[in-house]
Formats: C-alpha cells, sequence, structure tokens
C-alpha cells in the first residue's frame, strides 16, 4: 500500500538490522524488533524490513549494504561490546570502505568512566569506531553506538538500545506520522473477509489489516486501518464498523 | 564459525520468514521466529537467517527467492487466512512460477469442518494451494498450510503456527544437533573478554559466544559454548571454568 508523501512531511522508512549468534539459536528471545518498530510508527518512520543474522563479517556486510542502500535509515542492534565475538564496528567500516580506529571521543568517554587499571584493552575496543562516524551516547554504561551515514549502530541489551535510540530518535527527521484504528471484532475473520475487501477497495489509500487471534479457544479478529489522512481514515473505520455491526445482526 | 558436517548427520540449514505488515508496524510482537528457532536448535536445524517483510507481493517473492536458494528449508509464517490481505499463497505460487487454485484436499478438509452455509467464499480462499505443493495439516482450526519445495508456509497465530511446525518438524530430515554449555560469570564481560578471546583461538571449533545483561543494575555475563563435538565442547567450557574462577580470585 504505497502512501504518497507530502512536501512538508515525507514518508521516511527505515529497516532494522539485528546481529546475533544467540537470536537465531533462540536462547535469546529478541525484544527489540517490536520496541524499535513501535517507536518508530509512533514518530513517523515506516519499518519497511527486518533481518537477523549472525556474528559472521560477511553476512552483516552484505545485510547492511543491501538496507542502506533502499531505506532512509537503517537501525543496528547487537555485537558492539568487548568480547572477540563482538565484530559489528569492524564489519561497519567494511561495509561503507571505510578506516576504523580508537576514537578520541569515545576513548575519553571510557576514561571518565572507568577506575584507574579497570580500562583493559578488551574495554578499548569498545572506542573503535569507523572513520567519519558520530557517536550515540549510552547514559546506562557509557561504550558508546555510532552513527555512520544512515545507518545507527547500537547496543544489543535492550535497556542500552532503548537509551541509544532516545538519542538517535532526536537526532533524524521524522515523517508524517501513520495514523491507525482497531475495530475489534468478536467472530473470526471469515465471516467478514468478502465485506472487509469490498471496503478496502473502496478506501485505496487507507491499508485494512485483519488480525485473528485465538481467545478463549475461539477466534477473535481485529480489523487495523491505517492510513496517513485522519478523515479518509474515520470514513473507512466508520464503514468498517457499520459493516461488523450488520454482520453480528445478521449471525445473531 | 564453520562446523564440518559428518556423513552420518550433515548439518541442515534453515531460514525464517515472517509476513507481515502488523509485525512491521510493532503493533504485535511477533511470536514466532524465538519459537522456531530454538524448536530447531533442539532438533539439529541451523537457523542461519530471519528477514521481516510486508504484506507486499514483490517483496515476499523477492526474499523467499532469495532464502530459499540459499538455505535447506524456509519456515514462513503469516498471510493464509481468508482476508484480501493474506496474500501469501499466491505470493508463493509466482516465487515458484506455479499455478494455483483450490486443492480437493484442502476443500474436503474445509468442507468437512465447517457447518452448511458457512463455507463462504472467503473461506474457500484458504484451500487455494500452488500446484505441487503438499499440505500442512492444522489441528488447531484446520485451514492447512503447505509445503512448496524447500519453503514450509504456516499460519501467523503462534498456537495455529506452533501445531503445524510439529507436522513440519516430524516430516523433515534433521542433521547432528548442535549442543550447547552455559558459563554464568558474575561480571562484566569486559573483565574476562582478552582471556576468553584466548580460549576461542584455543578452540576454533567452539563457537564461544559472550552475552551481557543487566541484573539489578550491574552486569552480569552468560558465556555460551556451541559444537556438535560434545568432548571438545566439554574441554573448552572447563577452560572458560577455569579462567572464570581465577579472574573472580584475582578480583576478590
Amino acid at each position: 500500500m504505497a502512501e504518497p508523501a507530502t512536501e512538508a512531511a515525507p514518508v521516511v522508512t527505515a529497516a532494522i538490522l539485528v546481529i546475533g549468534d544467540e537470536i537465531l539459536s533462540g536462547r535469546t528471545k529478541d525484544k527489540n524488533i517490536g520496541y524499535i518498530a513501535e517507536y518508530c510508527t509512533n514518530i513517523g518512520i515506516d519499518i519497511r524490513e527486518v533481518r537477523i543474522v549472525p556474528d559472521v563479517e560477511g553476512e552483516i556486510v552484505a545485510a547492511v549494504n543491501a538496507l542502506r542502500a533502499r531505506y532512509d535509515h537503517v537501525f543496528s542492534t547487537g555485537g558492539i561490546g568487548p568480547t572477540h565475538d563482538d565484530i559489528t564496528a569492524d564489519s561497519m567500516a567494511k561495509a561503507f570502505g571505510v578506516g576504523i580506529d580508537h576514537d578520541p571521543r569515545a576513548v575519553a568517554i571510557l576514561t571518565d568512566h572507568y577506575a584507574a587499571g579497570q580500562l583493559n584493552e578488551a574495554r578499548m575496543r569498545m572506542a573503535r569506531i569507523p572513520d567519519g562516524a558520530d557517536l550515540i551516547l549510552n547514559k546506562v554504561s557509557k561504550a558508546p553506538g555510532f552513527t555512520l551515514g544512515n545507518v545507527h549502530v547500537m547496543a544489543g541489551v535492550p535497556s542500552i538500545m532503548q537509551a541509544m535510540f532516545d538519542e538517535v530518535a532526536a537526532k533524524i527527521p521524522t515523517g508524517a506520522k501513520m495514523l491507525s484504528r482497531t475495530v475489534p471484532v468478536g467472530m473470526g475473520e471469515g465471516r467478514i473477509a468478502k465485506q472487509l475487501g469490498e471496503i478496502q477497495l473502496e478506501y485505496p489509500d487507507v491499508s485494512i489489516g485483519s488480525y485473528p487471534k485465538m481467545l478463549d479457544g475461539s477466534f477473535a479478529t481485529d480489523i487495523v486501518l491505517r492510513s496517513r489522512d485522519e478523515g479518509r481514515l474515520d470514513q473507512a473505520a466508520r464503514a468498517v464498523e457499520a459493516m461488523v455491526a450488520a454482520m453480528m445482526q445478521a449471525n445473531g
């Protein structure tokens, strides 16, 4: 469902790139995708794609290059800590074809944070930032993320990622916000599918989704309408509500 | 970390393809990725990549064609219901270049399930199955998924997806199971990163991951070792445990 952009508030698109063997093995259940997706919807950024890749340089490079060419922004999570399996910063430098070294700004942050003797060689790895990147501050545990071009590289630990995402979101321009209305329906979607499709045809500029769920062993449905035009959205929502009421009566 | 396959039990790879605008908008938080990933690890299938794409035919086709060419199996979830936004079956047929029509086996299942007059045109859409596909039975709500080539197409509602995944898992050959050991460490990973990297170099055939987490406001770490060779895995785990004990003593 393509939405027309206006000059005042263009549509801003983004992808999420989750980096980590522990997500692919199922050992850790990802919490960052849902968080970033909901946050972006609320500030007017459309997440169009998500990829999860392992801690393998070639996979990270290929995914970030595919995504950054296609969307306005890429939000990556994971792989920026001090251990041998944290290879995201080096992979990003490689993807962009730039150098990477200890960044004086990042070194200053870590020097300030760690007690004398605690800033060992491994922790200094967290100050390795690709050339030309801006830092993303981390108020939780100090070691920064970074923004390189249109790619925002953040930690994987949810509390740290969330603090970093606040920093990122405050800096990037956002677009026209996608508005939504939900019409809950106390029956399976199969009963209203035909009528719903007809309403979708009448409102091609409103994206109408039908999401079945199990409630106490039987089906219920949420009809979710989305548009950047509040007037059209309300009209379409009223059409769905009227249709559902008529179907309830017919079935009742 | 490449793992050598043995003749008896080859490495079986797979990708997950989640289809649905509601996941990308953050409205629905995905529960299927973590479930499938953990299940696959337990039965000896390596999930190597995950993609989440919107309910857009071109996106579904491009993603499934990229993934099915690269991995032994693709598990897709979402978009096989009766409403206008359920376009997965048609998109899969397009990706494979095959026809799609009402499948007599699926029609029989639905005819048997629905009371007279309830099997309307929309619900009959759920019997549209690409040519050459095998059905995946659905004991929860009957409308089947399908296997087309190496792609297993399942529902998005978690309880239904899980029932379908049991059917799929029972039919596909699995590989040598990836074994794992977890060593919990009561300190931040920065303190043990150098020593851990040295152990990784000694055990290149064991994948060693370091996963920081926040516990009551301070960092703890899980060291996760993975290998298909139990002997090597135990040796590497003992090396990590000994290193951690030595570090605790040094820090204590």
